[in-house]
This record gives C-alpha cells, sequence and structure tokens, in this order.
C-alpha cells in the first residue's frame, strides 16, 4: 500500500512522496515521483529513473536538480529512490559513516549477513518499484534510467544488465569502476564478501568489457571533481566501451564540481537525451 | 574583509558563498551570490537582490529556485543574503520558535532592546550590502529586488520606501500586511515596540495606500498557500495599489502553494520582468 506524505505543484505537475512497504527491502520504503500535467490514464507518460549518490534521499534530486521544467515539456515522469533501506532495524555503518550502510546501498543485492536482510537495492530498483510505479500512476512501461555519483553507478549498471527494461541509460559523475576504488571496495566486500568474480556484475567497467552495451549511454563528468581521478575514473570506462564497440558518449565539462549545480547545469540535456528514445519508441508501439 | 568559502560553477557562471563582517548588524554575515558568464570589469551585470523566507539562509533560494539558468540567459547576477543577523552573541526568540529573532529578522532596523543591537536587517539590505557587492564584484549599480513571504515582504517594503535605488520590485507570497497578521505583529511588536504608528513604514499595504508606487511591481501567489488568507492577504494589496493608481500585477495561480516548488515554477517570469526594466536603465544611461 502507497502511504502519500506530500504534494506540490510544479510547472503544471506534480511532485509528490510516498512510503510503503517493501518486500524486497524488507522495510519502509520513501520515494518521489513528478508527474506531468499531460499525464492520465489515457495518455500515460514514459518514466526517468533517477539514482542518487551517497547520503542522498528522494529529496536531493526533486529539490536540487531544476528539472521539471524540461520533464513537463517533454512528457517525462521522474521517480527518485531512496539510496538505502533505512530505520532503526536496518544496519548502519559501525562508525555511521557516509559511505556505507544507510544512505549509501550501492543498488546491489547483498549477500553477506547483517546486510542481506535489508539491503537488496538492485532488485528493489529493477523489479519492484518500477512494478509499483505501473500499477499506481499514469505512466507507461517505457523506461529509462540516471543517476549521480553512486547513482550513476547503479544506473549504469542496472542498465547494462537488464537492457531489455530500458530504453537509455546516462549518468553524471559515476563511480565507473567501484572495484578498484575505495568507496567501492568499502561497499562490495563487506556487502558481497570477498570473492572479487561476485563484484564484477556490479562494475560498469567490467560490463562493458564483457559485452557491447545494447543501449545508448551518455555520461556527464566535471573537470574540477575532486573524486574525478580516486572514485570515478570515467576514462576507464570510456576505454572499455570502446574495446566492446559500446555506444558511450563521455563529455568532459571544464570547471564542474560534483555537485547539484553542476547537475541542474546539464540536466536538461539528459532528459532530451532519453526523451527522444522513450518517444521512439513509444511511437514504435502505437 | 569578504571570505569566500564556497565555489561552484553553474550554467557557466558561478555560484560563490562569503562571510562578511557586518558593521551594520554587528556580526559576522553569510551571503551567496551568482554571476554569470558574462559579468566581467568590462561588462558589469545588474544586480537582483532575493530575500528568503522564515528560516532560510542564502542557501535556500540558490540550491532550490531553479534561477540559473534563466539568469545566466539574461546577463543577471542575484544575491541572496541571509534572513536575519546569527550566532551565539545575537539574542535569539526566547522559545526558539521559527517566527522570531535567528531566521527571522523580518527586514526592519530594530529599535528595542535586546534586538536593536544586531538586527539591523533593513539598513543592511538597502545599504551594507549592496556597496560591499558593488565594491567587490563585476556589478553595475543597477538593482533589483524580489522575495518570498517574509522576504516578500522586505523586497515590497525596501523597494517601496527607496525606489531611487531599485529598477523594479516583485514577490512570491509576501507577507502584505504584517501590522494585521500573526507573524507580522508578534514580530514587529518585539522589533519596533508597542505604537503601531512605527509599524506602519513596515507594512506594504500601508505604503501603498499612502502614496503611489514608482516602480513597478509584479506578484505571484499560491491559491493553495496553506497561509494565504491568515498571514499573506494579496488582496489587501491589490486594493491599496488601486486606492493610490499603483502598478501592481497580482498573479492568483491555481493550485500552487508556499514551496520553492511554486517559486522555481514561475521565477523566469519574475527574472524577465525585472530584466527589462533592468536592461532598459542600462540603455538609457549608456
Amino acid at each position: 500500500m502507497l502511504e502519500k506524505i506530500s504534494q506540490a505543484k510544479v510547472f503544471g505537475g506534480w511532485h509528490q512522496q510516498f512510503t510503503h512497504l517493501s518486500k524486497v527491502v524488507n522495510c519502509s520504503m520513501r520515494f518521489a515521483i513528478y508527474l506531468p500535467e499531460e499525464a492520465s490514464s489515457d495518455n500515460p507518460v514514459p518514466v526517468l529513473y533517477w539514482l542518487s549518490g551517497l547520503t542522498c534521499t528522494d529529496e536531493n534530486f526533486m529539490q536540487k536538480a531544476a528539472a521539471f521544467k524540461a520533464a513537463a515539456k517533454l512528457g517525462i515522469a521522474i521517480v527518485a529512490p531512496d539510496t538505502s533501506p533505512r530505520g532503526k532495524e536496518v544496519p548502519d555503518d559501525a562508525d555511521e559513516a557516509y559511505d556505507f550502510g544507510h544512505g549509501a546501498g550501492f543498488y546491489v543485492d547483498a549477500l553477506q549477513l547483517p546486510w542481506k536482510t535489508h539491503y537488496q537495492m538492485y532488485s528493489y530498483i529493477v523489479g519492484e518499484l518500477p512494478d509499483l510505479i505501473e500499477a499506481h500512476f499514469p505512466v507507461s512501461k517505457l523506461r529509462s534510467i540516471s543517476g549521480h555519483s553512486m547513482g550513476g553507478h547503479g544506473a549504469l549498471v542496472i542498465g547494462l544488465r537488464n537492457s531489455e527494461r530500458y530504453c537509455s541509460i546516462s549518468a553524471f559523475s559515476p563511480i565507473s569502476h567501484p572495484i578498484d576504488c575505495p568507496w567501492g571496495t568499502k561497499a562490495l566486500s563487506h556487502y558481497l564478501g570477498k570473492d572479487i568474480e561476485l563484484w564484477k556484475q556490479y562494475d560498469a567497467v567490467e560490463l562493458l568489457k564483457q559485452a557491447m552495451a545494447r543501449l545508448p549511454i551518455l555520461v556527464d563528468q566535471g573537470e574540477d571533481d575532486p573524486f574525478l581521478a580516486s572514485q570515478l575514473k570515467p576514462d576507464l570506462l570510456l576505454s572499455a566501451a570502446e574495446r566492446s564497440g559500446s555506444d558511450v558518449k563521455l563529455r568532459m565539462q571544464p570547471g564542474y564540481d560534483h555537485s547539484y549545480f553542476f547537475i541542474q547545469s546539464f540536466i536538461e540535456d539528459h532528459l532530451r537525451f532519453h526523451a527522444g528514445f522513450l518517444h521512439n519508441q513509444e511511437r514504435a508501439e502505437s
């Protein structure tokens, strides 16, 4: 059951927040949705799923990304889930660090105790959440996926592994190669255990090396991002894409950092990128 | 002296935060500025001053209003001050209520102890802040003023009383008649004392009754704003404007509330409104 906890009109459409009891992550989860004015049961709109980064909730993108004007114009809904299970019953990092546990689900299905009881964000994003959205809102089954930082990693991995479920993929400042950076190795070793072979299915660089991407991918990266060299490594993404002949467009943006000020500067490009593929598919199916 | 505490590139320009020691409010103050890419000493740009509402800092508008794309295109800088003096030495509401003291300076010059030592936000906004901005940034002396709720009240009052210093005024959901609403009477009685005649110089409805506004005024108000009837009363603003023949355009916006989702939906209209008058004046002076 969905419980609506807020609603505000924005650019003619509606921003709403809901909570629901998730079977997959085994606790109450909050998400936000933006529905453009034109969305109705007679006119279901496609959906962009947005995955946020470390420490974020459903609110960061919705409040700071300045995405609604373009989404309203392009006729696209946006769904922003939380970045992890939360609550007193959900285990957290022992030191309450920002980069593991609450706010840092890393979009994986955990295999290790005590994490695996709740940290099943991969299956939540791929299956349970879109099923819920498509059952309760005036949206079609056409989806694209995007995200930022840890959420850029999530969008790439989920889109690459489930190409039949999405029309296009994009990312801002993604953690491209989590099996070889501090944020990634901390999270993957705890959630998945020591076997690095298990980590590779959650690594965009490894996935792009193994097989040609079936979906188009747009990536924006700020050149003055303090995490660029140590955590993000988009150059590895590009070389893996070239190796497999994948359609990855990486745009290095001079002067921009890791913040939502960077995201809001280019989010319209991403929305137009996704809208092109979503509406093309819509026309093909009608 | 200005101390820069943050900087981020956005839409080709720069969002920056500074602190400085204010003589007028007698403590350290923080403000934020957005400078469009084109601003330079050879090309100083006009400035829109934005006054925020109760509880806000310099950050709310800058993070949530989605104003930078239009400001960049129109070539306008935006300055967002804090909404009160702050710090351990600055007296606060006895109950730490949100509607008085810290975060609630009401843009007045306090006359009563203990408030008058720091709560001089009117003089800070009218004089010290623009002097500082014009001395340190590539901006012209052409100014407009806008704000939200308590800050909408501030923009109206400051613009009406200093028409020689601004080119245009706008407001979202302003507290139009603070001498007769709960937020206003609480603040004005503490800051100014019991003499209601002294309150009237900080009341947009009273000012508009007394004299024709010398500047054009645009006001947007959400019809589903929960504070509309009890605190905001834009109908009184309109009737006072009609009485004095003032140029006040009030737009009632069906379905919108009091949030930044409402502000971001219409901020571009306000920026275009101000840019028209600012750039007209620029051409007249060149």
